[in-house]
This record gives C-alpha cells, structure tokens and sequence, in this order.
C-alpha cells in the first residue's frame, strides 16, 4: 500500500504502536506527510545471525514502514566488524574476513525476510564509504563530537566513574554508526531503547553534512519467555525464528498471560491494538479464556516463521498433549541420557526439566498432576530404561516427548 | 666522526648537556653502545616557518647527534596540517594544500640546514604512512590507549575538570604522533618540555609493534631576550635565525647575564661546559667583562644564521655605537613616522622605543643618558623634521638608528 494512501496521523498511530521513543515525533509527522518513501534504517552486528523473535520486534516496525510504502535498510556493520576489537581483550569479536561477512549477509537474509518485504529493502554495507573514507576522513567525524559528551553515555559514564577502561576507539563507534546516517541520507533510524545514544549521533552529523536531521524511533527489549529478562540466547528464554513451528508454538504457550498482552503489541500484524484492548476487556470478563488467545498468537507466530501448514501441524501437536486428543509424535523430540539400569519418574521427570527436583517430581506425582503419554501415572517407583519413549507431561502445559539412550 | 669513535658516556655527556629529561638514560646508554648510526626524531608544525633562535634548542641537539655519527629525521607533520583543525574553530588553523607543505617544506629546509648536517637528515612528511592507513587503521590506533590515560595529559585534565570542550580528534593526534615513531622505526625523539606526553606515546604503540621503545628526550623551552617568557613570536622578544646579522647582535648584547650562562648552554657549539664554567668563574671574580664573553656568544649565532662575514661587520657596527669607534651605518636602519612639523626629542626617543615614556625620556636626557650619533645631547626641545637621520642611544646598550619620515 502506498504512502499517499494512509494519512499522516494515521500512518504515525501504526509506527507509534509499540514505540518507546520517538524522537521527534513533530519532525516525523511532518517527514510523513511529504508523500515521498522515506528511507528508514536499522543498523545489524555482522557477526553470524541466529535471530529470535526478540530481534523481530525491530524488523516488524521496518515492516510497518514498508507497508506505509517506505524503504526499509538493512544495514550490516561489516566496517566495524572486519576490525573485531582492536584492543584485543575481547577474544570472541575476531575480525571478520570479507567472506564472513557475504557468507553471514546471506544467513541474515534468509532469515529477515520472513519479515521484510524484500522488495522494499536496501541491503547495504558501510565498509562501502567506510572503506573509502581514510585516515584523516576518520579524524575529521571524530572532530565532531566532545569528549564530555561521549562520557555522557550511560554505560561509558559509569565505566569511567568505576575508573574501567575506556578504549578511545570505543568513542568513534557512535560516531561510525551516525555518519552512516548520512551515507545514506536516513530520514528515520530505529533501534532498541539500549541504542538510543548512538541512534542521536546521527541527527547531529546529518545537521553539520547540511542534510535534515533523521527521526530516531526506539523500541522496547522484548521479555523473553520467563517474562522477567530480556530476551537473549545466553539465558535460554529465546524463540529463534528458525526453531521447528511445535517449538515455537509449546515455547509461547508456555508464557504468562501479562507477557502475552505484551507480545501481541510487540509481535503481532494480524491484531490491531484495539483487537488487543477487546480481547483484554473479553478475558478478564472470562468470556474468553486467555489459551484461546495465547493459541492465536502461537499460531501467528509460527506461521510467520515456518509457514501456515507447519504451524497448523504445530497447534494439533499441542492439542494432542494438553487436550489428549491428536498425535503426540508430531512433538518435538528430546533425547535423554540415562545409567543403563534405567530411571525411576521422579529422577527422569527432573532429567527432563519438567520438575526441579525428585521431591518436588514426588508430589507431583501425588497430586495425580503426571501424565505419561496423556494418562496419569502414579507409579512413583517405575524404572524407564534406556530405549523408552514416550510424552512425559507435569500439569497442563509443562511437557516433553522424550528418548532415553544410555549413557556413555 | 663516526659512533665508534666516541665512547656511549662520552657521547651521553654531550647528549645531556641543557636536556631536561632523559627517558631512560639506561637505555640511551645501551643503544649508543650498539655502534650503529641510531635513528633520532623531531617532529615540526608543516605551517609556514619562520624559526627563532628558540627553536634551533631543538635542532642543536639534532646536530649533536649527528655528529656523534647519528640520523636526525626532520619529521613534517603534513598529515594532520592538510586536515586543519577539523572542528572549525580555530579559524587560523586551515587545511593546507600539498603544494603549500611542499612550499614550506622548502622554506623549512633552507632554515634548519644552518644547524643540521645535510648529509645525515632525513626529510620525511608523516602523510606517507597516513595516507594509507585507512579509517580502520586510525580506529586500531585508537584502541591502543584509554580515554582516562589521555585524560591525564596536563592540559586535557584541566580543560576537562573546567569543562571546556575537548574534541574527540585531539584524544587521536598524540596517538598520530606516537605512531610516526612506529613507521619511522625510532630510537629517540627530541621534543619539548611541554611534549613530553606526546612523545612518551611512540614508546608504548612501538613496543605493541614488537620494537624496542624509543629513548624520549625533552628540552628546556629558551626564554627570549626578555629573560622571562618562553621565547615565541607573539611576544615579540625572539631573534629570527633570517634576521640580518647586526640584529642578531644587537639583541644578544641586550640580554641579561643570567640569560646568557643559559643561552651558551643550550646555543652554543664553540664553548663546552667546562668552557662555561671556566667563564663564569672569570666574570665572577671580575677578570673578564661579562660583555666580551656576550660578544662571543653574539659573533657565534651571527655567524651560524649569517655567515662569518656578516658577523664580523654587524660585531664592528655594535662597537662603532657602544665604544663610539667605527660606522655606525653598519647599524639597521628603522623608519619613523612622524608629523610634518617634526617630534622634539623626548618624543622622539619614545617613538624609537627607546623609553617607554616621554617623562623617563626627559629624565634620560637630564642624566645625560642620551646620546645623539654617539655624543651626548642634553636639548629636549631640539625638534626632528621628516628627513632627519641619526643614531640615538639611551645609555650603553640601548640604541636604534633611525630615519624620519613625514606620517601619511
């Protein structure tokens, strides 16, 4: 749909859904209402790409723009990420080889435009006008900033406060990040709201380069599955998007009802907000109960990422273990190293994370909440040798279809 | 005379001699004892030249190596003079064109070639190695020091505790400057006192290069013929090494003797420092006038800057006004505006600048003070037309010949 076809203020309530900053918004409304596409970037690490649906709240607003009729940028650092980390403390930000960085590009791609409208994307690279730039072209950018100023940022105030180095190449990264605003004349620059620095530096370097300064447009980091921290692949509470449709579906229906309100802002295309606020007003009346909802965005999401069959395979997987009716086998598989004398439940349902103890797998058990391949089982002394598969489940949505295999 | 002809603390005395700081003299030691022609740096401004006697402290020093069989490497610092100053503000500051560091290279060359032996100098313009390097070359180099360690370089600590601004690319030019000692592979560099900093960074980013670091060598700043400040053109109290011979003189013998223990020190070649002290132990106990041991001081940087010739005739001007024998118009003549109907002398003597005031001029003449072509005059009220001539005197040393002209 194109730009001339959403009114301004229409097309600023779809951008500012899920914002947590836009800066500035005047300044945006206006940019909107010159009828032209409007180049809207987002800068990404070109270390090797394994996105999760945390990265995807910024490429759905990417989307949002596209779908206004703008263009999306996809822009890989590659500049910084061929010079790794200078200083040499950081052993795992090796420089990048050209090669990596097509190589990663192409990872990266098959992966965003399950969100991006490919048509409406610049791919780009800013070793492109980094690679040209010089010595003293660096000199000149690091001329436009004041120290005072770089230390005004969060995390370098404090490091210098608690008297951690600063590396000084550490202050031209900002400053690398803003000039390729201007390489590509950005009229809006999105980012997370960690980013928000960085993201300003723009503005300023487009003003001096005599261009109109870029809209900057945060967004919020999204929870991962716990719904306490951010989302992040060190602590094991991601949704990749290249996961199999049953993860992607068990993983989100696992999730707490406050959190799921807040990824069908964060996450959805196919609720508007004010879907959002009626499914809200029909759950807490109990005219709807909050799973049917939880499903609903389970299956969005899966579809999005693995297709509309896989996640309609993915929903009746889930089906067959909370509603016992459907087959189990379409869940996702995990093997499970055992003695060869085999596992009693208590210590297999904790070997398979469903409880965090024998004694708490005990009560379980006594509280008739364990089911082993949908029915309950009370056999607290039965042993599963290796070779046993079967779905072992702890209360309605908390289940695993599992292999043992002995152990080495 | 070759390196292997002095012996390392033979050749460590001469080094030392007027040098403020030697980091570390151990290892200058060593590196004099390998016997090879070691590689000595000084870095100059690539703005238009115009070297004062000041400056020659530095490139004596060079020519003292050299003639321990030494490198000197003039270092033309055209790199970052072709930037300017990138933060606009110093609007004296401008980018220069190569042409223009070609040009001043030259003028530079027939300047420092009254000291350095031009057989042992390297001329070199650190754009060779920058020109190259890339910005991803200069964000390595910033990488290599911490914000907090430039931050206790003397004058970045007190603009930042005053909160001026210090521009990002100031934290990068002791880092540029370090770096030519990596490209220029160097034993030692000269500098300044108040380049100590600066220069101590060659030492680190070479042994992170894998070479030995480089011995850092500070002298004193020359005070100027004021005996006070720092000598420096602003000022006004420098002697030119262009200027005529008689100036030369004329400005020595003002100096006070304080000043001209100094000044031998650190300007002379003719006398040792066991010359030096033989000489002060002799105007101490009245054996010799202080002034003939002025005249020789005199004689030398004349003759060094104009040739031995016009040294001998400025020498003889001087007596011919001082000891009233000889041809005073061997003395510099000076034009005087002055209204049509002519300055009575008072008045007269304080446009020369001669007295400061025409009431210490009128107290000069009644101490008959003043002298008018070498005889004393004691008529205030004579008055000078335009087209008048002379040479006037205020006591033993204080003397211009100057020459009328009617004010526009």
């Amino acid at each position: 749909m194109g730009n001339g076809k959403v009114k301004p203020d229409d097309a600023l309530a779809r951008i500012r859904r899920g914002a947590d900053e836009i800066l500035k918004e005047d300044e945006l409304r206006a940019r909107l209402a010159l009828g032209r596409p409007l180049r809207i970037k987002a800068g990404f690490d070109p270390t090797a790409p394994d996105l999760h649906i945390g990265h995807t709240v910024l490429l759905n607003k990417m989307r949002t723009f596209q779908d206004l009729g703008h263009t999306a940028i996809f822009l890989i650092g590659d500049f910084t990420g061929m010079i790794g980390d200078p200083s040499g403390k950081n052993a795992t930000r090796k420089p990048l080889t050209r090669e990596e960085v097509l190589a990663n590009a192409e990872t990266y791609a098959a992966q965003v435009y399950k969100v991006l409208d490919r048509d409406r994307t610049e791919l780009r690279f800013n070793s492109e006008w980094f690679g040209k730039m010089g010595a003293a072209g660096m000199i000149r950018l690091a001329a436009s900033h004041t120290v005072a100023r770089m230390l005004e940022r969060d995390d370098f105030a404090k490091r210098y406060a608690a008297q951690q180095p600063i590396a000084i190449h550490e202050f031209l990264y900002p400053l690398v990040q803003g000039y390729d605003s201007v390489a590509l004349q950005c009229d809006v620059e999105l980012g997370g709201t960690d980013q928000k620095f960085n993201l300003l530096m723009g503005r300023g370097l487009q003003e001096a380069a005599g261009q109109p300064p870029q809209i900057v447009l945060t967004m919020p980091l999204l929870e991962g599955i716990d719904g306490v921290h951010k989302m992040s692949k060190s602590l094991g509470n991601t949704i990749g998007i290249n996961e199999p449709a049953i993860d992607i579906v068990t993983k989100t229906m696992k999730i707490d009802d406050a959190l799921m309100w807040r990824w069908f802002e964060l996450l959805s295309f196919e609720k508007s907000l004010d879907d959002i606020a009626r499914m809200k007003r029909e759950a807490a009346s109990g005219a709807v109960n909050p799973r049917d909802f939880k499903l609903q965005l389970a299956r969005e999401l899966a579809a999005r990422f693995q297709g509309q069959a896989e996640a309609e395979r993915a929903i009746a997987a889930w089906h067959a273990v909370v509603r016992g009716e459907g087959d189990t086998t379409l869940l996702p598989l995990t093997e499970i190293p055992v003695p060869a004398e085999g596992l009693k439940l208590p210590a297999l349902l904790t070997a398979a994370g469903l409880t965090a103890s024998n004694s708490e797998a005990n009560r379980k058990i006594r509280e008739r909440a364990v089911r082993l391949d949908t029915q309950v089982t009370e056999d607290a002394q039965r042993v599963f040798p290796p070779g046993f598969e079967g779905v072992l489940q702890v209360g309605k949505r908390n289940f695993a279809r599992v292999r043992l295999r002995a152990a080495d």
